[in-house]
């Protein structure tokens, strides 16, 4: 169960690597090819075999793009990971740029010139993507051409390529997902009906599994069971996935609600959806172009472009899952407290990032419930704190020193829920400006868990919220505050999310990430995250308007020490009580030492 | 010069219009048809031959459409006319419904069945707004047909019709406008040829006053001389307009930057274009989709959608702008200072909402400077200030009651710049309830007024922030928290703002206003409303990065016997001292006598 902490590459491959790539480009009449982070499934988490951008540049990051001309390379990446490229990928080779201020479209319009030939994969992008550059280049360059390959030509040189994963498929019990597969189909199927849609293309792994109640263990952090769907207007949907995959007792219950097809059968499914005139949706941000393609050849079908229609229901938790989320929250803020307690107790000494990060994987697993971490933990020391999505390995390992900050960031797939919780602690004595640095990104947590808004706000509308303490202070950070979380599903799930780019209407039982913070690039980070529940607000005395807000769900307490409580207002000081004595509430019964109680009597004693 | 108070319609015209509106389209073979507010030239403001709406319906709002459809009819207003609209219009004729809850294609959609011609005038509806609507009709009714009319069956039977305006042109010296129109020509011509355009359409009336420095009087309230203009890369730009508005020097002076052609060669000169190849540029969301048919008829123009290159720069002050508005600003400070000083020493004895207004021109008359109002007054005493666009006239006229609120809306047109402001004040004592909500609004108004943001922040990023304090309380208001002004140009210009909808990044120059508000309905409105200008802030100690913030240009006293302290931190408090500090200094030493000098020191004593 223990997470790896060995380097994911080595950038000394690299070269090679990419010398092979452009000679196959060459024998493809190709001036160019895209090697994107994501896989034909467009998750987050991808299987080994499917870690292409960080076999041919040593990325490890979990979002970027890299775009390979015959005498040029370039590596986008988003704020989150500006340090992390220039440790992991050789400069030499790779240009590094920052999106969303550099677009692979326009940097490949001003390296080229007249007619090009791009390649792409186009099982990897979606139609989105492939369309948004293509639009950036044909704007400059009118001569560029963008070609989707049959066959991957980096697949063709990558020699010790892992296997495909051949987990198991489980039912997801109805007391965890509160709703019967069939119930789903039914009111999704309904919607189809209205819509005048024959049926719907689901690719998206996440939807398949909250649709059908399954779960698998074919990516890492992530519950999934890789495979595709058709859900139709009105016949049984159509699940294509490994029959190895699925035991007998799955095999059953499923099959009442589902027909189930091997995945190698996917191109005879899409075909046969052509031999009679229909509307076929699909999903343009999340679906391969390979898709639209195929479809778009059956002169009898009309692809429509529409949102996944799983989307907005999964992220709106049942009571069921509501309850879940509660209970799992509590259980993982016993284990994070407990961390805490013994990090305190340690006065960490002789700690490195990597015991840490075992200890609290340790503390998850003694729950007894914990089914995976949901992400690989950031366990960030002094500098290494201050990148953004820092992950240690045995070179990075850092070993604690005195009067520093130690930033942790993970979380914990439960049946009933998934966890993610980001702490900062002083090891030692904090600065001054650390303490002050801390209060600020405090007072942007609790603006937004003190928010209230009225129906049809989005996240965009409050992640100013967010900075405002920071931006007054010369400050920011380059990141969202928030996203998106699943139950017992993705660590990372829409269209919820507090960002600019969150443009969503907030819904009672979204569960969204609260998490401001601030680096200090060769010094500390700092973030403090709390995962959050959207609730319907009782009205105040004398209001007029039903309003929606936050209801914490993360409960493990904050750091007082790095409070400088002369920068709080009375309403802040007041809801940091408040969150410590439910804190206090909640943990405490759990907890099994004497030592471990008074830590947390004394960790959420009020200001 | 005075406004006039008379009613601008009788709805009891209204059956009569709309019975023989449906006569005309029974004869065309129409099943409906489309009223919108605007005229050929998209402005906020019509002359009085193309209020149609008006005309029709009865309503006298800015903005606003109306569809009659064989035996339905409707119309579409925003959330700031929800009460007006009941006032003015007849609802046994028009179902009001408000946007953007209800869409004007979809209410087609759920009014008509089978094969449906709708027809509408191309001069007077952008691309955009006729694309939305059939893409939103033709969802559902793919049989249903709009059909572009090549003359208005309403102007047909508007037999009373008012002739086109015929006011003087006069150049906009350069004193005042900071930039010789040559170079504002020769800097839009070098972006032309960067993005290989041949022209760019310009429709916009305050585009093309701003980029050849001229101003007229066609309409109210904003100083604009009918026009068109093409804008070419690289020979002179062409001005279609009416020859008798330009005199003799006005002729010399721009003649030498612009060729001038009669309007009525409008077509002519559009079919010159296509006599060669060219890329031509059009605003889809500024122009008039006929400019786009006729255009797209000449087979050897491409015509390029793409914002009007005018928008921008003329949104961002130069220096010499910017120094006007402060000028404007403390000009205008003193006449409304003036009147609020009037107001209070009257206390209010026998003034109605007429009188006010009447009084408040006055003030703003002697300042020997005033070019026009830069929009009708809203003068709302008691129930009518909760009328977000209210216009008093003799019927709705108002006269003060004890113990009431009075909210006062209104702006001015000076060559140095244009002013827009709102003052809530206290007639007799405010109640508890009151001061609670004014301090609620104050508290928004600081929130922006203190805020400070990085590059690429947008009016979306900081609306929420305005409204934070009414939201904890359960309240809210149905309008954007700000828009843009010009410099003598229209007292609401895009892109910038601060709404939902304001997705453009702010930067140093533009001026945008600030005005929260609550309105109890029936009872009393509360807006404060400064206007600001985005500035680029000093670096605060420990600072890492460059920000921007607001100058306050708005130099008038907020009403403080509405002030509940204890609802503000000693932050807010702070800046309201500082503010009134400000006004003091700035305004006193205009004031003519003892007693508004006394008056004034009073109004901006620190809390």
């Amino acid at each position: 169960m223990y997470q790896s902490y060995s380097k994911q590459s080595e950038t000394s491959a690299t070269p090679d690597r990419v010398k092979k790539l452009r000679t196959q480009l060459r024998g493809l009449a190709l001036d160019g090819f895209i090697v994107p982070h994501s896989d034909e499934f467009q998750n987050e988490y991808l299987p080994a075999c499917n870690k292409r951008l960080l076999w041919l540049t040593g990325f490890a990051g979990s979002a970027g793009m890299a775009i390979i001309l015959a005498n040029k390379a370039a590596i986008f990446i988003d704020g989150r990971y500006t340090i992390q490229v220039s440790n992991e990928v050789d400069m030499d080779l790779f240009e590094p740029l920052q999106v969303p201020q550099n677009q692979p479209g326009k940097w490949i319009a001003q390296n080229i010139k007249g007619k090009t030939r791009i390649g792409y994969d186009p099982r990897l992008m979606t139609l989105k993507t492939i369309e948004n550059m293509s639009d950036l280049v044909s704007g400059k360059n009118p001569d560029c051409l963008f070609i989707p390959l049959d066959s991957n030509p980096l697949d063709l040189i990558w020699e010790d390529r892992p296997a495909q994963p051949q987990t198991p498929v489980s039912m997801h019990p109805v007391k965890y997902a509160g709703q019967k597969a069939s119930t789903k189909i039914a009111l999704l199927q309904k919607q189809l009906v209205a819509e005048k849609l024959n049926a719907c293309l689901l690719t998206d792994q996440a939807s398949i599994a909250w649709l059908f109640n399954i779960r698998g263990k074919d990516v890492p952090h992530t519950p999934l069971a890789l495979s595709y769907a058709i859900l139709h207007a009105r016949k049984k949907p159509e699940l294509m996935i490994d029959p190895q995959k699925i035991g007998k007792v799955v095999k059953e219950k499923l099959g009442k609600d589902v027909r189930i097809s091997p995945m190698s059968k996917l191109a005879q499914r899409l075909e046969a959806l052509g031999t009679r005139k229909g509307r076929i949706a699909i999903d343009p941000a999340k679906t391969s172009c390979w898709f639209n393609d195929r479809l778009k050849e059956q002169s009898e079908l009309e692809v429509v472009h529409r949102a996944d229609p799983c989307t907005l229901p999964k992220a709106i938790k049942n009571n069921t899952e509501i309850e879940g989320a509660r209970a799992a929250h509590i259980r993982d803020g016993v284990a994070v407290s407990r961390f805490l307690c013994w990090l305190d107790t340690k006065a960490a000494k002789d700690i490195d990032e990597i015991t840490a990060a075992r200890k609290l994987e340790t503390f998850r697993m003694q729950t007894g419930q914990l089914r995976d971490l949901s992400f690989e933990t950031i366990s960030g020391s002094g500098a290494n704190g201050a990148i953004v999505h820092y992950r240690v390995d045995e070179q990075s390992n850092k070993t604690f020193t005195q009067n520093s900050l130690f930033l942790v960031d993970s979380g914990g797939q439960y049946l009933d829920g998934t966890t993610d919780i980001t702490r900062t602690v002083a090891i030692g004595k904090a600065s001054r400006e650390m303490r002050r640095h801390f209060t600020l990104v405090l007072k942007g947590h609790i603006a937004i868990a003190t928010s209230r808004f009225p129906k049809g706000t989005r996240g965009v509308d409050l992640d100013g919220l967010a900075r405002m303490a920071l931006w007054k202070a010369g400050l920011d950070y380059d990141h969202g505050t928030g996203h998106g979380v699943g139950a017992f599903l993705g660590v990372h799930e829409g269209p919820q999310g507090i960002s600019k780019a969150a443009m969503t209407p907030f819904a009672p039982g979204m569960i969204v990430s609260n998490e401001p913070g601030f680096y200090k690039t060769g010094s500390y980070g700092i973030r403090i995250e709390n995962l959050v529940l959207v609730t319907p607000e009782q009205k105040p005395t004398g209001g007029e308007r039903a309003m929606l807000g936050f209801e914490t769900l993360t409960m493990v307490p904050l750091d007082s020490s790095l409070i400088d409580t002369d920068l709080l207002d009375r309403f802040e000081i007041s809801w940091l009580n408040d969150y410590h004595r439910q804190v206090h509430r909640l943990i405490s019964p759990h907890l099994e030492t004497d030592k471990e109680r008074k830590w947390l009597k004394r960790s959420t004693k009020a200001l």
